[in-house]
């Protein structure tokens, strides 16, 4: 899909509501959406934010070109005259985020919009798609790398993903997550992302035999070979051959360093067995590469069976987070601002009790344990309240407010960065390297508990009192008067 | 992501592997790739193919920019003469494929590349992209679709798919598969998918009451009226509100069709209670649209249950194909050409006996009942044979030869399409609408077995004695001499 620019990429309720607003003299009023999610992916104890580099291109770029606006004449719905607004639209409000490469929880709000009612209703797609996406891949990507336990991860699954966005914007967020590096060149190409690979089978089977598939490459590439040796048999085959490239090409040439590439067959058993091989044969700087269906549980797996793997090439499983394909972002107004000002906060009541929303203008701030460094809870705050810089703070469990905890000898810092003031870019964006680097090190403040891949210990997230109150005032009188 | 060719959506192997074959004088051997799956999403019993409007637009623009090369040449890899080669890259070779709208089933070639080694390589990363995203959608839109059995289903799951292309180009593959419209915008207006959508809880949230917020959008809108109810209380406050709003503002216009939608709840529940209600009121023309985590399953359960629901609103389960996000398409060497013109078979043995590929330049046909229309098997031929016109065909079961079936009374169709020839598109492209018309149309030609959503009856794809005969010589030699 070839596009300049995305305004168009909306839903189509987001341009009927536009345009109520617009006709019902709306236009200007400024409202306040949170932009959060309700659970964390495959059940972990955190994900991580991404994707807001794109939502930033999207916001500086919005605009309707002539044919969008003969497209949505054509559709017999829209005033004329809100047709001919759109026409100077742009963004003009204020936008909070959090850094990508943070580790965020459930119902923290992610972004913060403020904006008169059309434009913040009309970035509401685009938005939920960026984050989405993104905070979905650099989530799962993140666990993965945990599993691997500090070997290195490669990004291996273009091929799988779901659109070339999906496998480009897809390999970003897994380096973001701590992916070391892709296959997608277009990844390096546009993001920096460092780029690797070797042979398919068709290389292999392009030539008269295996040997020499093998020797031709060392021959080409010899400061950089991986030879997948699975084409017909690996151990039968493939290894042997691999050796006798390697001896006969690399070792003469003065090179120890090389590599081979398993893509199927039993994983653990082929890697011990390879490695063995390629010991016995004096190549013990030979690294094992492994490929095939590798998530963060196989990899657990094959690791507790003492499988052999230096570098582990993760494809569909990453580029799709095939396990849990979905972050379920959601897009919800939580204030209204009147003409003289005040803030009027909003909720959504729901049958479901986990789509209550968090109502009001709101910043989160994270505490962190004085002696260790480690994150303790976040707090969900008025945007006017300041933590007090005092020794102790009280924090309760917004659903079972008589759970209740002391932090002492604490820090604390906001989450929030501004992003857009004005609808002016003022965020100045960290290069890619440091947004990784980043995420791996707020990683390392969460504990242990929290990182669990299955039933983690859920991390707090805390309402202020003042909070607490109008959320309880709201519900209340959403209760009592239809 | 901005782009106007894909030509660096490539995996880094395939460039080593292209600059490998130029250099080692194989650039101009022709080659055969098969683009093929190995099984079914959701255990179904046949997939949907779609993408290959994308892959024609990707092989027409196919070329690499002064950029690309720059950016090529900094990874100090490639062979100046290879990268001055790319300055003037074209795709030159010849592509089949089955039509968009085809059901097709596990080993068959939905597309078959000859082309220059380098060409057939470099493509490998795009195609599998563009075919593997849309055949997944499409199928499962499908699926989605024939459990609504006739009742209206729109695709509303942009904000939740993976990246832009997710949302955009999955809208229409949902809309091949058989989805009546979507809410997606741009899709509309660039693919002519019909656009559709009304209000989002924040509509009702900006007004002072539901029933205002009802009120003015009735107003607004009153022949395209779907009111969302379930932002307070979908019973006790939503339904009334909307029967006010519909019996005060569209009644008195003379107009008796709208809608209410719901979101969360139990939708079996509460669509017989709002249709109860509905009725009462006399708003008997008043269709239910419901949404919420929709699939195929959770709906013929809700049919199943009675549930009164005209409209499904689909989203991430579907955008997502979040039961099997994966539609795991490869594209293997099956042979190549000598300077004679003689085509060698190629085949990929493996140790996961699933990953052993079918060999050779073949084509596919198609048997159909004379007497009920119905599709009979598929049979995997090489490229010159000919499918005897006689009264009997005898097919067998290639991992069973035993089971032998004789056809009789039957038509027979091959289903590859030419689609480039020497570089040159040669295929006229159908509309999109006449592309989900086929679909639809050749969904109806397979038997109730084959599209059970649960433990389908396996589709016969079989091959031909001369191609089977081929398959089991390459696996003997393979065998007998490593």
């Amino acid at each position: 899909m070839k596009r300049e620019n995305f305004a168009m990429l909306c839903d189509f309720y987001e341009l009927t509501m536009a345009n109520g607003y617009f006709k019902s003299g709306y236009s200007n009023r400024i409202v306040y959406f949170d932009l959060f999610f309700r659970s964390v992916p495959d059940g972990g104890g955190f994900a991580i934010a991404a994707g807001l580099s794109q939502a930033i291109e999207y916001i500086k770029d919005l605009h309707f070109d002539d044919e969008d606006i003969e497209f949505l004449k054509s559709k017999n719905t829209f005033d004329d005259e809100f047709l001919q607004y759109l026409r100077t639209f742009r963004f003009t409000g204020d936008i909070w985020a959090v850094p990508e490469g943070t580790p965020v929880f459930p119902n923290e709000p992610i972004m913060t919009i403020r904006a008169p009612a059309i434009e913040a209703q009309l970035i509401e797609t685009y938005l939920l798609i960026a984050i989405n996406h993104q905070s979905l891949i650099a989530t799962k990507a993140n666990r993965i790398v945990r599993a691997a336990e500090g070997r290195t991860v490669l990004e291996l699954g273009s091929r799988r993903a779901q659109g070339a966005d999906g496998a480009v914007l897809g390999a970003r967020a897994a380096y973001i997550g701590g992916c070391n590096g892709t296959a997608c060149v277009l990844t390096d190409q546009l993001y920096g992302v460092p780029s690797a690979g070797t042979m398919a089978h068709s290389w292999v089977q392009s030539f008269d035999s295996e040997y020499e598939a093998f020797r031709t490459f060392c021959e080409l590439y010899p400061d950089n070979v991986v030879l997948l040796v699975d084409t017909y048999n690996t151990l039968k085959s493939g290894i042997p051959n691999a050796i006798r490239a390697f001896k006969e090409v690399l070792l003469p040439k003065g090179i120890s360093k090389c590599a081979v590439r398993l893509d199927s067959g039993d994983i653990a058993y082929l890697s011990k067995m390879a490695r063995k091989m390629l010991d016995e044969a004096g190549l013990t700087e030979c690294k094992i590469v492994a490929s095939n269906s590798l998530d963060e549980y196989l990899i657990t797996d094959l690791l507790r069976q003492g499988a052999k793997i230096d570098i582990f090439g993760v494809g569909e499983r990453l580029i799709t987070s095939k396990s849990n394909p979905v972050f379920g972002g959601v897009y919800k107004l939580v204030a209204i601002q009147h003409e003289d000002g005040s803030i009027e906060p909003k909720i959504k009541i729901s049958e479901n009790v986990i789509k209550i929303t968090n109502p009001h203008f709101k910043k989160i701030y994270r505490f962190y344990d004085k002696a260790t460094g480690k994150a303790l809870a976040d707090e969900l705050c008025l945007y006017d309240e300041e933590i007090c810089k005092e020794d102790t703070h009280t924090i309760f469990d917004p659903h079972a407010t008589w759970k209740r905890k002391t932090l002492t000898n604490f820090t604390v810092k906001p989450l929030h960065k501004e992003i857009f003031k004005n609808g002016e870019l003022v965020y100045n964006e960290p290069y890619l390297d440091d947004i990784r680097r980043y995420c791996l090190e707020q990683v390392e403040l969460l504990w242990d508990e929290v990182k669990r891949f299955e039933n983690p210990h859920t991390y707090y997230v805390d309402l202020s009192q003042k909070l607490w109150d109008i959320k309880q005032q709201l519900l209340d009188k959403k209760r009592n008067n239809k």
